[in-house]
């Protein structure tokens, strides 16, 4: 893999344009967006996954390809094209991924001019992955990378990870871009169902705004380069739980990374009637720019996450719940605790991750989940990205 | 009526506690949060509407008495008797208003006080108004007013509304109390099905930050000073026409007051399969923090609009959408149009309004939503409010 510099973002000292190379064919799966409004890579990639005989993906950032019409649609299918010819390939054995401005024809020539520049400077080593990490970012602080290991039938495999997610990070997906690889054989069908379990459970408990994008996408590529047969029973279970892991260091990675973020919050919801109950309440509380702007301020403010759970359209009974900041119990009963505002204060204030506990009620449903505060970081950046 | 200084807030100088009194029994109508998490003196005035028989409304600002389970309760009822003493009636001829912080019990010998203090100072002039609306405050930075008149039946009505919500405003309600007096008579059936439809059309087409409120409350007092028999048939629909231009003004005022909003954001959808759907879309596109954020920063990035439309939970075809920023037509037939970039910024610049018209279809389902732009100010307002 490699990451360049070709000119699509205003800042060229940037790297955005990125391409994965698999020497061999490699299984692919996918999951994406579930907005209306889906970018034309999106539409690309949803077409060929999950399938099998891939020989890499190709991405760029800065320009998200989104509401383009059909001439995105051409483009997303040219950067295939241009990347195949480079990777001795057709178009429909490499996979597309974009992220950037909205609405914007992408520049081709440029992009094109990166592709073959990436192809050419492909490499397997750290500076690679970093260079590549760095080709999808948009304002991303850092780039975001995950490894992982598992033995199968006497095999050992590996997986790496990188995604890219800063805002637009929302309901369903998160608005990113993520990319797991592993050496591992793996039929289409198995690829796709645990790839769709893993993003439900890391990707999809992740907010940082709410804002759902347009291209949203996670791909699986698995090219079998370690060896052994397809994985199945003990060896795709061992591959889940690598999978698992790979994706929910990237999904918090996402979430502590969230533009203009000091904090991270880490949401754990529990006795509620099912998973999707808790879910539902987490990302209510995630998503309220009161509660995110209470943990910005180091502000133990928790009547706003009390209040958020009470609109999630959760059924729940108020008089059965318990809110604990931190370690510290608050609510109970339906009414406040006695508690020492100062010491609550001072240990958010003292530490990048902040806890939310809420217990509901007695029922088996519980989550837990990670965004970011609200800062007027996050205002600046937004009110001046476009222009 | 009067508003008062008692102590409540921090800040000394800032009214706080507000009674209404009207020398009539009047009928009572409300609509109130549906949060499942509701406050104490909204649990009170849900109990007593819509009814006969109401001589005054008493308000706090600065204590929302929310989350505070029995004790708050009785406090809520308490205020009511301490009410009722000064106006020679019974605690359950008034009603209750709280807003503020969430958490904390009432300093009930401070309110008791304050009621006292402004019982004492009733006034029907505008000095008296103005208090009055500056006591029901938090984080606005202005009263909220309004008036209106009506004939029905040979006999002449009049209006008046006063509102607050500055934040917190979000789903179904704005988060937000108001209160609206008129002189004529009204059955209570009339009286609850006309507040609810104007507060359908008004209240609850605003939206500041998506958080709903646990103390949403919409009074209608209706005293019959102003002579004539119950109002039926053109009457009625007089009145409902002022109401709800009353209930319009007050609402639009909240978002224009939204917590640090440098811009009002008007959005019209039209072309939806019905009304509710209308109202979906525009609401997603209202709470999403980078629309918010670009329209702060004059920044015509549209596909922040089209891809929140996107994730409203609204089925349309992409395709069949256009899009209008202050009048220009940025988004027709699934593809960007070329537009001076340039110009359009100026036009957000120049105005505290800026209009988002969204055409998703042909369907007959329409809306006019209002919410405010996201600033720092917001998020500097919100981290320090508690502490």
């Amino acid at each position: 893999m490699a990451g360049v510099r070709a000119g699509i973002k205003r800042d060229r000292t940037r790297e955005d344009v990125t391409v994965v190379a698999s020497d061999l064919p490699a299984t692919a799966a996918g999951v994406y967006t579930t907005n209306l409004v889906y970018a034309a890579p999106v539409a690309y990639d949803r077409c060929l996954t999950p399938g099998r005989g891939f020989r890499g993906i190709v991405i760029n950032s800065g320009n998200a390809n989104a509401c383009t019409g059909t001439r995105g649609f051409d483009d997303a299918r040219g950067m295939a094209a241009a990347a195949g010819r480079m990777l001795g390939a057709e178009a429909n054995e490499v996979l597309v991924l974009s992220t950037g401005i909205i609405g914007e024809f992408l520049p081709m020539a440029i992009v094109t001019a990166g592709i073959e520049l990436a192809a050419a400077k492909l490499g397997v080593d750290a500076d690679a992955a970093v260079s590549a990490a760095r080709g999808m970012m948009t304002t991303d602080t850092r780039p975001k990378l995950a490894g992982g290991t598992f033995s199968a039938a006497g095999n050992g495999y590996t997986l790496f990870g990188m995604a890219k997610g800063a805002a637009m990070i929302g309901p369903r997906l998160a608005t990113m871009l993520g990319i797991v690889l592993v050496d591992a054989p793996l039929e289409p069908a198995d690829a796709q169902r645990l790839l769709a379990e893993a993003a439900e459970e890391t990707f999809n408990c992740v907010s940082v705004d709410g804002h759902m994008s347009t291209n949203d996408t996670v791909l699986l590529l698995a090219n079998g380069a370690a060896g052994g047969p397809p994985l199945q029973g003990n060896g795709l279970a061992a591959f889940a739980t690598s999978l698992h892991d790979v994706c929910g260091t990237l999904a918090r990675e996402m979430a502590d990374d969230g533009e203009g973020a000091t904090h991270v919050m880490r949401i754990e919801v529990t006795g509620c009637g099912s998973r999707d109950a808790a879910r539902q309440i987490a990302r209510t509380i995630a998503d309220s720019p009161l509660v995110k702007t209470a943990v910005h301020g180091a502000d133990p403010n928790w009547g706003r996450i009390v209040s958020a759970a009470g609109y999630a359209g959760v059924p729940f009974d108020p008089a059965a719940v318990e809110l604990r900041l931190n370690g510290t119990l608050l609510f109970r009963g339906g009414s406040p605790l006695p508690f020492d505002a100062d010491a609550v204060s001072e240990s958010i204030k003292t530490a990048r991750e902040t806890r939310i506990d809420l217990v509901i009620g007695s029922g088996p449903g519980k989550i837990v989940f990670y965004s970011s505060d609200l800062t007027a970081d996050y205002v600046h950046l937004n009110a001046d990205y476009h222009t």
